[in-house]
């Protein structure tokens, strides 16, 4: 891989595999901090490519793992469940010299898969980038999606120091802050911090019939706006995260039982403090100033 | 009572009862719209009160019952726990021809404990208008808040009809749009659409610590704002609104426990159809343009 030595980081061809609104992003903020001297899209819709092209996007596109055979890095950016299938087809394009990394929100059954079954995984150094957005298609794309926003790295024991090195300063390269954990602790929080809100969300939507709309004021929007999210994209990353996920759902159910036995029993001491210290750990994500509230 | 016989709805003397942050956008909107020719502010707290006139919220103050000698309207925007006694000390302070509302987000509870102990109950018409902040302090008023939003009125049948009208032209004076129903029906609705959301929103809060937040993104951003909210506050609203809630919750947890099952079984359609058809609710709402997004 002809990695430049120290940062910043650059290498010649970046290529994208799911040029969508992740992808796209990664590809924008990649070329305006110029990462790469050129990026490739992959994908199977050769007109959607073609578009994304046109937008000054990407610079070229494949549709056959053949196309990846001059990347330096790949970075797929597919949903969830067609990251592991993914990682593989490009394990087997790419040069001995090449890497590549991901953007699923879900790591321990991607890295599970790849690394049982890959016999080039030493080459994949899984990661999650810590940003989103409710809209989809490369269209959207923003080269400042990720500028100052966590990005996860989960590598494994069999992962190559110098190699994980690098995936950082790619990261790091697109304006991000990088650390460090396994794939069995990155699901186990990111179950709490990203895929429960997720269910509660539409759990609370799915119960507000339309004509009750018209009542719905601030808690209600706030509290459900990610339930518009994609339905596909997240029974995937539910169905990734089953066990982290059955594990935070348990948890939840029995905090709203206590909660409904305080309410039933009238006890108010219990009622509040509960909520209170849900009000104290809500004031210090806001006090850590990442939610630019 | 000396409303005007037509709108625009005016009074002599407008008083309202609790100058938070309601308080005192009711006091705001209604100077603003010129609704009354004055507006005394009546609590616990003289220095606050003090403070309220000099920023010009209210133009006067009281702190003993008898202030309200000369009110033509005394809206109460204390806490809902709060609620049932304040109209009742209205009730026995103003003049036969005045009217009280309220501005509280639970109504079966302060109706039946008004309309069961006062003797002048029928001087009482229930409201709750749809809209709050979670800032809190006649500091923060703005006579904006209510512009656009809805305001429920929940009379009782004793209430008479040319009164119900009154208050009605009042709320609508302040912009809102208004409607009716019964104290029941509003508590059922709200549960679902504020109260629940409240719930689901410090459950999810409470379960993420400290060391996780830097891993927490949007999802968890927006749905866990509202449990910033009072503790002290939302203990009231759910004990007032107690058997509704409880209705509620027991709603969420087999709906919670449906999608466990569906996830743990691997129902791949069920999740799916379960998260369409939470995003089809959200995004009529969405499309109903009440959420500014």
């Amino acid at each position: 891989m002809r990695w430049m030595s120290h940062p910043p980081f650059q290498v010649e061809q970046l290529a994208i595999v799911g040029v969508g609104l992740i992808g796209g992003s990664i590809a924008a903020a990649a070329r305006s901090r110029q990462l790469a001297k050129r990026i490739l899209g992959y994908g199977r819709n050769p007109s959607r490519l073609e578009a994304a092209c046109k937008l000054g996007v990407i610079d070229d596109f494949g549709t056959e793992p053949s196309a990846l055979k001059n990347a330096d890095l790949v970075v797929i950016c597919t949903p969830v469940d067609q990251i592991a299938r993914d990682v593989q087809m490009a394990l087997g394009a790419i040069p001995e010299t090449a890497l590549v990394t991901d953007a699923g929100s879900v790591k321990g059954a991607i890295v599970d898969s790849v690394f049982q079954n890959a016999p080039r995984s030493v080459q994949y150094v899984p990661a999650h980038p810590l940003a989103g957005s409710h809209l989809t298609g490369f269209e959207h794309s923003t080269p400042t999606l990720y500028v100052n926003r966590m990005c996860v790295i989960t590598p494994t024991s069999q992962n190559r120091k110098e190699d994980v090195a690098a995936i950082h300063q790619f990261w790091r390269g697109l304006g991000m802050r990088t650390c460090e954990m396994s794939a069995e602790e990155h699901d186990r929080i990111l179950a709490l911090t990203s895929h429960l809100p997720h269910l509660a969300a539409a759990v609370v939507a799915s119960m507000v019939e339309e004509p009750m709309l018209e009542f719905a004021a601030g808690g209600y929007r706030d509290t459900t706006r990610v339930a518009a999210g994609d339905p596909g994209l997240w029974t995937a990353i539910f169905r990734e995260n089953r066990s982290q996920m059955i594990e935070a759902i348990d948890r939840m159910m029995r905090s709203i039982g206590e909660f409904r036995n305080a309410l039933a029993t009238d006890d108010t001491s219990a009622m509040k403090e509960f909520l209170s210290s849900a009000q104290r750990k809500r004031e210090r994500y806001r006090d850590q100033g990442q939610s630019g509230e």
